[in-house]
């Protein structure tokens, strides 16, 4: 049996610390180790030692020697039975490990709304003189590390990081590492970051000024700058207008609700603390920003009358969502607390989720053809992993949602894996993959078959004998994230963004001070047909005029000089293709018109 | 002198307790008597009595009777040099007159942040007795009661509520009241609410479907039904359309920040109790949901390096702010807490105030010509009052402000007036007030001059000789809030939209069921040219159809029979004009979108 990379990476995670503790000292202390989009870390207090960049070296030799040994992964529970560990039992172990951080942890979580929480632990043993690891763990692991590949793991770079991103707590050593399947995945992971740093977001995003990370505001909360809107409006706009002849609606719902919604929603359960809560003066409610739009859609749906004459209702929201999520470090868009989603949820009878799904489906393949994200895409159909239990909602409505999806899947001929334990709490979704123009690969639209919401909001509608249905629902995203959505396409397109979706479309250099006036007032003219232009009339130099405008990355720059001028002409650069011509201005505009309207490359 | 109508109602508050006292018991206590957009009142603990509607009538005499004794309203200070009231001794003199209710009020008031509160009371005399009615009150009054018209007064309802709106609370018996300057206002009001009654978006807004107020949600907080996000769209893009070509620029900002962002913008000293609170779980810092976009605009100015050549600089984002304001009870969209502008912030160098103002006013007279509101116009140039130290900033920097306004106002030729004790406690504005077609008058749209938050937030762009100089911020909105300017559309429209706002463009009437399939055909065709179309295939019978027309308010119905399916023609009534003709699809359709085009009415 092979594992899945999850899987292996948490089980690296364990023979990186047991690497680290032997090659430092068996009193270093373990901290987290989250794992984010791209790579994963690991926090350790070293005391009074410091490690460098050069000492990885070392640890990552110790690391490929505890591999080769052929450790065995054990679970271990409080006995043969299963049973929980008590919070105190749980303590316990963790003393004689001593293990501070790891009970701090324990506490933590005890001390929330995790009363339920199961606490269990891994050891690994070196099958030679049993030399024992143990970690706090609740993940599967590689039955033994033979099923890992020694070449396949790279200790990446050292980073300090206080516990629990608290200033006041104490500064933490870590560890970023990389790990996959074989040494050929990480040989070209490793040729794939070469490439995304030079296409990095969080490098273009100070030199263009796309946003704001405010001290005042919260460094998590990004204010987006205009340039950037832009580009956001222009996809909004695109996706909209996908939707609308589609009989898509739209609708509005507010930024907060009482807790009651999330009670009834179930998500109170599941998601309290990703949530932030709100307090008025006027209402002792307790309520929360939305940290999803779905549960705001059913009330909509339910204030109405509908019958089977109005089914599918299919509802649009581009709405901004707030989650407080714990992992991860702020970098560039990469984990902000704010979420704009392009959220779209219809409602339909059992028979006709095949037809939405296809409808579905052609949107999303529309969208992603046009952003040149199409090539080489799969699906996963996310369904339960075997223990039940986590899951919201009878087994009956699952087997029901997940077999329409995967029937759904196969009317539709998408090519589809079926992928356990990826399926989230509430209900399995259609993700699909796209892999942008360096290879890097992104979950982004997603198609979710929801049983269980319909029944939580009592929602119905009548039937051709006059008779309540419950409707199902069908949650979707396109682009998902529009904030994660909008930094793939920085790095996709390295800010060389089509026309239609530019935000420096032309640039107009007037060659000396005497062609201003004239450069102005071309200007308003391709202002009136809408074309977002700027002119130059810096009086820098004019090679730092050149540099500038590599930087801006402006589609065109048109040049204006005696001859232009005179004969009211267009002297055209066109800065990504490195062409040039001469054009009337109605042929210009027909042009560019043109190229936004096919909205092509 | 004539006395501003504020000051006058609130003078027949008082003698509105001092009659209720006179007629049933000096133990009857006094609670709240805030104000309201359109009507007054005020809220008494009557203890075992029961007082109906027809009681009013004997309290409105009482009321008339102490109008014509000619009382004087006198200020009650601590001492002649007008030293503060302490709480302990507000609170004596509340004891002594047995006001409960406003002890607790003056509690709160101390409770919270205003350490800094004045506490003053008024005392009204009847000259013969020397009979006193002393409330707690801070604001100005006539000085005789003889200022008062007793023929413009009127008791007008009586209805229930919740001390401080909180159902564990005693409830209370609360009056309505009106009250003008003359009775002829009076009288043109009660005509007018008689009109508007029929008119009630309240009233639409069920039958219509606009927007659901959910309990589950918080009833306070609308959310939108489709029907109504197709007016504010269409409102929406038309407010974008009319600024695009003037440089202005979408920005986007979050819906909470740190309570530093308004310890800086200086709202967290006298705005804290409208802002909702909010908590996080990654970070121990106290936040707010925005109640004003200003202060995030700042920030996304203020991390730019612009200079004279950048300026103006003109933001957009139309956003919605949450303000918990304790004013009002709720009725339809009047009070909601949710609130979605059209804020534009621009900032300028002092010189560019004038041609700015021009610009603003220009669109401002454009937008309300559309919208068929242009009518009997005037501006309100609201400026500080003679108590000046209730507002934020210099003298220097209000007088700047206020000049620059007026200088703007007389420029434009706006026939304005200048009203004293209407600005807010951060800078003057021209207030832009219209009529409805039934003659009431709203303070729409706003410009604002501000010389304050452009010092607190540090902000400035370089001038020629490349030294800082710091810029004007001018705020300004349109159509203001956009809950409340649909809802003074929709009465003023009497929801008959014209073609271009309306979400129910066309519906089809197949007159038997063996024309369905045509309809449904025709429906996708209208469709696809971008209308708003549904067809009526319900079994009702033609005389209900009839009706749920009218209650729809479609604008064009097309009738399907033999012949025009035969002939392919359309069959065409105007429901508002009440006309009938026959025409081919393609002339239909051009008749359709020349209308929507012209945004005609």
């Amino acid at each position: 049996m092979d594992f899945p990379i999850e899987t292996k990476r948490h089980s690296y995670a364990h023979l990186l610390a047991q690497a680290v503790k032997n090659i430092y000292s068996k009193e270093v202390k373990l901290a987290f180790w989250p794992d984010t989009d791209t790579w994963f870390y690991y926090d350790f207090d070293f005391w009074d030692i410091i490690i460098w960049e050069e000492d990885l070296k070392n640890i990552e030799k110790n690391l490929k020697q505890l591999i080769k040994q052929n450790q065995r992964f054990i679970r271990i529970d409080k006995n043969e039975n299963w049973e929980k560990f008590s919070k105190d039992e749980a303590i316990k172990i963790l003393k004689d490990i001593k293990e501070d951080y790891k009970i701090e942890h324990v506490n933590d979580l005890f001390d929330k709304y995790w009363s339920s929480i199961e606490i269990s632990f891994y050891e690994n043993k070196n099958q030679k003189d049993e030399q024992t690891f143990i970690d706090l763990c609740e993940w599967p692991h590689v039955d033994n590390s033979n099923k890992l590949d020694p070449n396949a793991v790279k200790l990446e770079k050292i980073a300090w990081a206080y516990w629990k991103w608290d200033s006041n707590n104490k500064m933490l050593t870590r560890i970023y590492w990389l790990a996959f399947d074989t040494k050929e995945e990480l040989d070209s992971h490793l040729k794939m970051i070469e490439e995304a740093k030079k296409r990095d977001h969080r490098i273009l995003w100070k030199k263009l000024k796309l946003f704001t990370l405010s001290e005042k505001v919260w460094a998590w909360l990004p204010l987006i700058q205009p340039a950037w809107m832009i580009v956001r409006k222009a996809i909004e706009d695109y996706l909209w207008e996908l939707h609308k002849n589609h009989w898509y609606e739209r609708v509005w719902t507010p930024h907060l609700a009482k807790e009651d919604l999330y009670i009834t929603s179930g998500h109170a359960g599941h998601y309290l603390e990703d949530m932030f809560v709100v307090h008025g003066w006027t209402s002792k409610e307790k309520f929360h920003l939305k940290p999803m739009n779905c549960p705001h859609h059913m009330q909509i749906f339910w204030d109405n009358q509908f019958s089977y004459r109005d089914m599918p209702v299919r509802y649009f929201e581009p709405a901004t969502v707030y989650r407080d999520e714990k992992t991860g470090q702020l970098s560039g868009l990469t984990r902000v607390r704010s979420i704009t989603q392009d959220d779209w949820h219809l409602f339909c009878r059992v028979s006709q989720i095949k037809d939405e799904v296809k409808l579905i489906t052609d949107i999303i393949k529309e969208f992603y053809t046009t952003m040149w994200l199409i090539n080489d895409y799969w699906v996963s159909l996310s369904v339960r992993w075997e223990d039940k239990s986590k899951y919201l909602g009878s087994d009956e409505v699952w087997q029901q949602a997940e077999w329409a999806l995967e029937e759904a899947a196969i009317a539709n001929k998408l090519p589809y894996k079926k992928v356990e334990w990826e399926a989230a709490f509430y209900w399995p979704k259609l993700d699909f993959m796209f892999k942008d123009c360096i290879g890097r690969e992104w979950q982004l639209a997603t198609i979710q078959c929801d049983f269980n919401l319909p029944n939580r909001f009592e929602l119905s509608f009548k039937n051709e004998e006059w008779v309540d249905e419950k409707p199902v629902v069908i949650h979707r995203a396109i682009s998902g994230s529009l904030e994660r959505f909008m930094w793939i396409l920085i790095e996709h397109f390295a800010w060389a963004f089509p026309l239609w979706l530019s935000p420096r479309q032309v640039c107009i250099v007037p060659v000396a001070p005497n062609f201003y006036d004239d450069a102005y007032k071309l200007k308003d003219l391709l202002k009136k047909e809408g074309i977002l232009v700027s002119v130059d009339d810096s009086s820098d130099s004019f090679s730092k005029k050149i540099r500038n405008w590599e930087i801006e990355k402006n589609n065109y720059l048109i040049v204006l000089w005696e001859e232009e001028v005179k004969n009211n002409s267009i002297s055209l650069r066109d800065v990504r293709r490195k062409t040039q011509e001469n054009l009337s201005f109605d042929d210009f505009i027909k042009k560019l018109k043109n190229e936004i309207n096919l909205k092509s490359l």
